[in-house]
């Protein structure tokens, strides 16, 4: 997707819909032209249009007629794109943002693909990839630490501190390759230790970023939280008052949700996304079999999981048994992940306290039925997990692409100090400290390629 | 639905969801204080904000980054609402929309009921109520003759014809009470027939507009076309395959439809909505009785009725029988709306061309289940019809607000001809005309209540 920056675009900007305004976006060489076209101000303004002032007049197609609207040109280069560029700022209806589209390309616009106005702010040097990553992460941020995560990014921290570590890199790699020419001279230009020092300084930054990723993955996809335990304990219903909806299919039967039903809410700006998962017993049902292996599989990727139990197995013997098949079938189980949910406490007389000082782990008991302590739950699970949005990081990696690069710097700049500590010529330590110059360029799109931008760009709404 | 003119409200003003931007409204005394709280130009500007200027930079809530956004000032009167204005283009995020909205609330403003913008215009003399009705008439404008009629409304041709015959009725009715006041001296200051002449004229423009009202009405909401018929002749079949979608429940039962099922296509720019109806028999079942009976009351709506014969019923003597029934249970059943639909005709060998010469019908042969010449079925429906979008009349009425007073001005005009006649004195001639203003003003606004206000209001968007 390497744009054809001859043509003009075109594209709704706005959610898709009826409202008081819509906008309709217009970029490129004739966008200025286009304009003088299909627009006509109120007034007779002999400066029209002059950049970044809004004028009020008639949207036409010849002589037809489609909107009274607003208006704002922007003058290359100072518009998002880095082009010429138009607003229609129309009112809130379909038809006619589909009618202003129609005039733009029945002028010689074409419809813009997803991210394409992005895309050409980034070939105009508008911006880096990961400030135009951070503008798709942005606009679907939807709690607060999301939002803080992808604003930082936009504001350029993560871009400075990846530009910073590069340039020290490449100037340290640029004397190693003088000294090449002058190789049979025997002179060093650059101090080893100094390269190995500032290798390991890069190497320690990128490890400090990689670990960042489990929590920003945590933050942008939701906090995992499987709700595991025996059949008919409660877990569908759990969910539901979770929710606050039926989502889940509950019913009296053994073994009713075979497939894993998941959602998210904000619990104090955090992300939770809930798992109900087939209740965990021995079945012969082929199916249900299916689902149970499914549960020890979501289990393994929650950062939380909620045991329920009911008061019939409330005693010692029975609770560590499912804790132990939980060792045995669920990969890196740890009991530090665990939360202990005692739930139907509306068919006790009283609350079993002997047992919760047995077995050390968090406990709380709960009625999902009646929406009893749902709230004291949803408290711990957020107090266990242990981030606030207030607390951040100021750079946390969000993104897998970023995280490929990381990896191989670390593995290009182990191998760059491998090489001089074994004396290897001036030309093989540069390969690698070039491979891994390359790998920081591509994280900010000073070095890329046509895959880079497809897959970043196409998960980009129409318009921007 | 006064306003308190003393708020500053705020409102979003784009559909909801994601997108590549959002606009949030703000309007009111203190907007321009509220936009130097929350707004920080990237640029220091001595000049800022200029009015109608686009401005970037971040927008806060204290040292709380919100978004990097755009924004625009307009000032007290030269704006949408007549007071001091500013919008915010954001990111298209509805968790940022909710922060900006959460913020400016934090700085004073208050969320906009529906309308409340358009309304404000209203009370600071931006524009008048039809304006006002059109604005809303556009957003939902779904083709091309409904936006056509907005289009014209909002451009004032309505607006202006009322003025016109207003300021006449109002310059004759002044001297008419002159006369009043000179009673005594029998000086009569109005020609008699000068008065009957311009009632009459206001008479039968205001009947004129009455009859566009159908025609307005049929094209906001569509050209009523019945479906009707003996059970099982393939109507759902019909209307399904006219809406691209299995939208009735179709199977081989007779009454399978007992309900009335709506909806709207655009064929030619045009709208029609088609009704399907309960099949036509004679039914011991109650529900379906009803719904029989509904049938009947649907077809008396329509502006054309879609009579559907299968091979089995194609003889003179049936078909006349259906009509009779329909004739005999249809208030205001016309010939002149017929159309004869022969279905199943994959069932004939072939087509029985006789008995379309005895009956002096249109007739259409189809296949609704091989779907064949469902469009020329379509084609002659809308030529049946006769109107036309590029052959409108400049004003059409489309609201029942504008029928009543029109159907008024009428009755009061005539009655002042009738006292005119009758020699009665000048003030309950004048009375009567100032009944008839009174109407008039009602229609553009210039006289009002809260009552009518509140009713056209109410229906707007939020942020409109």
């Amino acid at each position: 997707m390497i744009p054809n920056l001859d043509e003009t675009i075109c594209a709704g900007a706005t959610p898709s819909g009826f409202g008081a305004i819509g906008i309709v976006r217009l970029s490129g060489k004739d966008a200025l032209s286009i304009l003088q076209q299909v627009f006509v101000p109120f007034k007779k303004q002999t400066d029209f249009p002059k950049p970044r002032r809004i004028y009020f007049g008639t949207f036409q197609n010849g002589d037809h007629w489609i909107d009274e609207l607003q208006t704002v040109y922007y003058k290359a280069p100072h518009s998002y794109t880095g082009e010429d560029m138009v607003e229609f700022f129309h009112h809130g209806s379909p038809f006619i943002q589909r009618k202003i589209l129609e005039t733009l390309i029945h002028h010689g616009a074409r419809l813009a693909e997803p991210g394409e106005f992005t895309l050409r702010a980034f070939f105009h040097g508008k911006f880096d990839l990961i400030k135009a990553e951070s503008i798709n992460d942005l606009i679907f941020a939807e709690h607060e630490a999301s939002h803080k995560i992808a604003m930082q990014q936009m504001r350029g921290y993560f871009s400075n501190r990846i530009s910073q570590l590069r340039q020290k890199l490449i100037d340290l790699t640029a004397l190693l390759e003088v000294e090449i020419d002058f190789s049979e001279e025997d002179i060093e230009f650059v101090d080893r230790q100094i390269l190995i020092k500032t290798a390991k300084e890069i190497i320690k930054e990128s490890q400090l970023l990689l670990d960042t990723f489990k929590t920003g993955n945590v933050l942008k996809n939701g906090i995992p939280v499987a709700i595991v335990g025996k059949p008919n304990v409660g877990k569908s219903t759990l969910l539901n008052r979770i929710l606050n909806e039926d989502r889940a299919i509950v019913s009296d039967l053994p073994g009713t949700t075979r497939d894993y039903i998941e959602d998210m809410i904000y619990v104090q700006g955090l992300p939770l996304r809930f798992i109900d998962t087939a209740g965990i017993r021995h079945s012969e049902d082929a199916i249900e079999v299916v689902g149970i292996n499914k549960t020890y599989e979501k289990a393994a990727e929650a950062e939380v999981i909620l045991l329920m139990i009911e008061p019939v197995d409330a005693r010692e013997e029975e609770i560590s048994s499912q804790i132990e098949e939980l060792k045995n079938k669920v990969p890196g189980f740890s009991e530090k992940k665990l939360i202990l949910v005692l739930n139907k406490i509306d068919l006790m007389d009283e609350l079993p306290s002997h047992w919760k000082k047995i077995l050390d782990f968090e406990t709380v008991f709960i009625s999902a039925k009646r929406n009893e302590n749902i709230d004291i739950l949803l408290e711990k699970i957020v107090s266990f997990y242990q981030i606030q949005p207030s607390h951040l990081p100021d750079i946390i990696l969000t993104n897998t692409r970023h995280v490929q690069a990381f990896q191989n710097i670390i593995k290009h700049l182990k191998e760059a100090i491998h090489l001089i500590e074994l004396n290897s010529s001036q030309d093989l330590v540069s390969q690698q400290c070039r491979l891994a110059i390359h790998e920081l360029g591509q994280i900010t799109g000073e070095i890329t390629n046509e895959d880079i931008l497809d897959s970043i760009f196409s998960r980009f709404c129409i318009g921007k």
